[in-house]
């Protein structure tokens, strides 16, 4: 939770990850940062000049706890805005918990996770989109997601927002406009100039609310799911998809004991492959009983992999077996296994493979990519990655509607541009250009200590 | 190990411990550390002064990997005496990978453990002493541990080695000098002096010698047995010990399945409490059978604790136990506990307590701390924790002590300088003035990577 008086405090957190190492670095922010490392330190850098580093010692009572080398960052030429020290120590965590308890006995307090970041939105070196980015920056795993949160925290998204805030500013205006002269029953605004602009800015956020499946898949795995009779060779395919990426691999409990997730990563992307054991067993009568189950299975992912076994099953089977998810619109990908064990070339159309072999395994991964590249096609630009912006972008869009029902029933514009104005405020939440103690607190709460 | 070639290579590491947090370091050293650093980054720092700090970006193909501040150190005034560039980027693992290869693409290769000290000991910026108290100061737990790391980290140690050194060369010009002139058959180094001088140099070894045990016990906890017949309260009187200092409990498997040991940080100390399940089974028939084990036991220890149920045992039952390690010549405590059920004052003699009642808990760690307090008496100056600095010492006494019985023996000038010189070789070894890519290899392999 934000209070108005700690913008002020001097905090103070180990900002590396926890546990031994060469290194451990200790961040100070706060208007007398600088003054309370003076303090505990051997040499004097209260004058010290910003982007300077000093190599001293940290001293409690005459008694020495480490050298180490100080780095000053002069405020507002600061991560966070604020004057900022940033210790680097021994990477021993007695060392690190006596300066910390140093800098506290000195006048620094514990930073909340976050807090760092949360004063850098307060003083203007971030909006909340960017902020936000950093701790999605920290846990990315792939290539794709690490670019996401880059280009956010580097301010795409905050770029995109602002041309749409720009735009709902204008219409706001014209809207206004023509209320501030309604006792003069004058209309002011182009009525079709209106429309034309809130369909150009309602199509710009359902792009940007579109982008958030893909946006989601990128951040957290793409989700393949891998569906297929009994001894369709499903788990080899699984199995020796996973294999050549042994460094990423884990098991991730499913929502449900029968589903398996294992996360692989191609190309710099991750992809979550979801085996569905329960659907497999019951597969022999999905007709009767798991159509259902199957269809929320696979509509919760970004990519399905139908596996058969080319030896034993027929062709009619398959596309019997395919009937059941015709509608659902995400890329396919079948596969004919087994192929090793066929003579004939009946099963042309699908892609071949024996899951054994390494070099069609590269095959099956070359597809997949093939079938994310074209999810992607779709989302040029700026991607939603955060559940908190989907949610204000749903709101406002909803908001829009509303705006756009009153042009189109030539409602009265005081109706018309409240809906705008709150439009504009859920648009504003997102950057944080609006934004309450509660809502920092519940953004910065998800972030590491030290941040 | 160390390759004469291997001087003049740069190396990297990621410095800070592994995994997720705010900030990680990636460290770069060598030759070509800065012109490295240089062309993965997004501003010109070929000409940067040391002691200088750079934000900006690290780019790979023109495509950002992350925001980093870039530390700059000039040799000779850095850690390893190198140029040193620190990297402080976002504790993402992604990006740290990925700055590592970057840098690995651009000429450096992965550090070996301990390279970067390696490299500070060769450039002449530490001796071996005070880089193997590097490792001790990041892993040490407590209080005493770190001081005594830190004051070697400092030289303190390299210090008292060094006024050996120059008793020993004193030694070793008067006995070469007498040598010089043998053919003339003039003794000119008064033997007297030369054993007088000696003895002081045997006994400052001595000295050193006889404190490992104790430093050791500082460095890895002071080991405490604990012994009492069945149900005196042994195991109340652990727990209780133990429980104040949650943090830092640990089980820490003995070497056999019936020893269980619990550290515990009682006023910056660490100590290992020992409970011998074995011992205390066999306890009433200890003159029997269990006398040897229990010695052993002891012996390793460095403080024993005695406890006994007062309620129920009769006095010459705890004289006849104590009796069994009357010889073993380390502090000890006796207890008389459940003192609660007894309202007599037999046992005035030995520390009364109730080991549920938490004020008598606070007696047990006084008491205990001024057995310690003792141990450190005979312990002023510095302290040995190091075994290969033990072996050494070892030696080097061994030598003098052929020396010693030459002079009493009148053996020839020649054999005695001999041994003088084995002497200081094996002293030399210590702080690495004499050293092997063998003995550097062993020492460096056990540090962390990064440091």
């Amino acid at each position: 939770m934000l209070h108005s008086d700690s913008i002020n405090d001097n905090i103070c957190a180990i900002s590396t990850p926890p546990g031994f190492g060469g290194i451990a670095v200790v961040r100070v922010s706060g208007p007398d940062a600088i003054q309370i490392v003076n303090t505990i330190f051997s040499k004097e850098i209260s004058k010290a000049k910003g982007y300077s580093l000093h190599y001293g010692k940290i001293i409690k009572n005459n008694h020495d706890i480490d050298q180490v080398v100080v780095s000053i960052f002069k405020s507002p030429k600061s991560f966070t805005g604020e004057d900022v020290v940033e210790i680097s120590c021994h990477g021993s965590t007695y060392i690190q918990q006596e300066i910390l308890l140093l800098l506290i006995e000195n006048g620094a307090r514990i930073a909340k996770p976050g807090e760092f970041s949360q004063k850098a939105f307060i003083n203007g070196k971030m909006d909340l989109t960017q902020t936000e980015a950093i701790a999605d920056l920290i846990h990315a795993k792939s290539k794709s997601a690490h670019d996401i949160a880059l280009n956010q925290m580097k301010g795409g998204f905050a770029n995109e927002l602002s041309i749409l805030r720009t735009k709902l500013i204008e219409l706001a205006s014209l809207v206004e406009l023509e209320l501030d002269f309604s006792e003069e029953d004058v209309e002011f605004a182009d009525r079709d100039q209106l429309q034309s602009l809130i369909e150009t800015i309602i199509q710009n956020l359902e792009k940007l609310k579109q982008s958030f499946n893909y946006g989601n898949a990128i951040k957290n795995g793409v989700p393949v799911v891998i569906l297929g009779r009994p001894n369709a060779g499903k788990s080899t395919l699984l199995n020796n998809l996973i294999d050549d990426d042994r460094a990423l691999v884990s098991d991730i409990p499913g929502t449900t004991r029968d589903t398996i997730e294992e996360s692989s990563i191609i190309n710099g992307i991750e992809f979550k492959f979801i085996d569905t054991a329960g659907i497999r067993e019951t597969k022999d009568k999905v007709e009767k009983m798991g159509v259902e189950r199957t269809l929320s299975m696979v509509e919760r992912a970004s990519i399905l992999v139908y596996v058969y076994d080319a030896s034993t099953t027929a062709l009619e089977e398959v596309e019997q077996d395919l009937l059941a998810f015709q509608k659902v619109a995400i890329p396919k990908l079948i596969i004919a296994n087994k192929i090793d064990l066929v003579n004939n070339v009946k099963f042309k159309q699908h892609l071949n493979i024996s899951a054994t072999n390494k070099e069609d395994i590269e095959k099956v991964k070359s597809k997949v990519l093939d079938l994310f590249s074209s999810l992607a096609e779709n989302h040029e630009g700026v991607i939603l990655t955060n559940a908190r912006h989907l949610e204000a972008i749903q709101l406002s869009i909803a908001d829009l509607s509303k705006v756009r029902d009153g042009l189109n029933n030539k409602s009265s514009g005081e109706f018309i541009a409240m809906d705008i104005r709150q439009s504009l405020h859920h648009i504003g939440t997102i950057t944080g250009e609006i934004s309450s103690d509660e809502l920092l607190g519940n953004i910065f709460a998800n972030f590491c200590i030290g941040k």
